[in-house]
């Protein structure tokens, strides 16, 4: 079902200097940030040869990564994203599986403006998965 | 100096379930496990396309996922593995810029018969990173 690793979402508090720091300690080179404030977040893409990091920092009081830095200051891994080609029978056989669907249970337009859907992190090893279908 | 994501670990309590998870909910087919008992981890892979998920089920007293699986019993995201293609030429300019190795600095064989390091997530906002040379 998964085709792919689509990201690996990385929240840090700081985009700029998490850019900087991937720049010259990592010797990867990311995008221009990016303010996607309905979505709540500013991000940079970084490309590390066969799929991406996302370095996200919250944008506004309703960032959905705001807790988790409030948890986690420093930042930490986020997500991971992985393809899907059909994400409705993606979401029903994980409902039939008995995996939580965040929210409502429908995909939504995400950040790269595909359907996408987030699954319950307490039922894959405390692991947040989101499903993109491309 | 990046040039690939070889894997993200994900360190879980119970492999065996875990395996079933990935295979029936995510539709992808885990490895059969290898203990690897000098890396203290009990190992399935998890083919996702472009690079690999590494399942990590603690091995004995002084397994090295032992207390991130104390903090985190449900397990989560342990590591991201980058390739390099010069461990040692790496390693120096992360030590020019400040990063901090752990350990005494000096590559290790790690899981995949291959040198490693791992840098300080104190360094890399929460992230666990480990560098391998391929």
């Amino acid at each position: 079902m998964l085709t792919r690793l689509n990201h690996v979402a990385i929240a840090v508090p700081d985009l700029k200097a998490a850019a900087a720091l991937y720049r010259t300690a990592l010797g990867v080179e990311p995008s221009v940030p990016q303010a996607l404030s309905e979505h709540g977040v500013t991000v940079a893409f970084v490309d590390v040869g066969n799929t991406k990091i996302e370095l996200l920092e919250p944008l506004g009081e309703d960032s959905p990564i705001r807790a988790f830095l409030d948890k986690n200051p420093a930042g930490g891994m986020h997500h991971l994203c992985y393809e899907v080609e059909d994400i409705i029978a993606a979401r029903d056989r994980l409902k039939s599986e008995g995996a939580r669907i965040l929210g409502d249970g429908e995909p939504k337009i995400g950040a790269h403006g595909k359907p996408v859907l987030f699954l319950h992190p307490k039922d894959f090893n405390g692991t947040l998965i989101e499903l993109e279908q491309v």
